[in-house]
């Protein structure tokens, strides 16, 4: 069995795109145009996707609600410090600054996409 | 930048990993062991983490909640027919039963994780 992808509900797909291709790089793969929503499907430089974008043309007024099960999805970078130019250069913010984490020995740190899905940025 | 990994919390790690090996066939690549959780991290046959799974010690009594924002996790299968014969000998049920997709062209079916998590099964 293949691990295919991973998919989260956006309310705004111009920010959603923005974030994922800009910020963080990844490419669209490919679209697909149902009755009720676009998906989008995208990948990082390995080309295989990982990450689907259901936007629905009808959406909830205050967006989608974020439950405890599902936590976060994380990306490598080769330099934290470049990253976080990057982040801010485009207007975003940290959620939590790099931090050392001892147990994994990596410098980690979170921020959020434009739908408050929480992203762990590790420098691998 | 690399797509590493998405992460759920799990209430029960064996029943989690029993449905993660056993009926997705994904290996175990390396764990973590915080203060407060053990981390499992998930690999598909290509090796690459793809899923992390946090079981923290002290769980929410009724388990994890589910928001509208996560929506699944897809894996591909060869057979759709050779999967349900063992998703059921298993013990588990489809949460959706086999159908067509016409604009995807491909036949899909939907089941949950012991966590409620759902995940698509497609034959790709």
């Amino acid at each position: 069995m293949r691990f295919l992808h991973a998919m989260i509900r956006v309310k705004d797909s111009d920010k959603a795109m923005d974030f994922y291709t800009k910020l963080l790089d990844m490419n669209l793969v490919k679209t697909i145009t149902l009755e009720d929503s676009i998906l989008y499907f995208l990948s990082d430089e390995d080309g295989q996707t990982q990450i689907e974008l259901t936007a629905n043309f009808e959406n909830p007024e205050n967006g989608y609600e974020h439950g405890n099960a599902f936590g976060h999805f994380a990306f490598g970078v080769d330099s934290m410090e470049e990253f976080g130019k990057k982040l801010h250069s485009m207007g975003y913010e940290y959620l939590y600054e790099p931090y050392y984490m001892p147990e994994a020995g990596l410098l980690i740190a979170f921020i959020k996409d434009p739908d408050g899905n929480e992203i762990e940025i590790i420098e691998d």
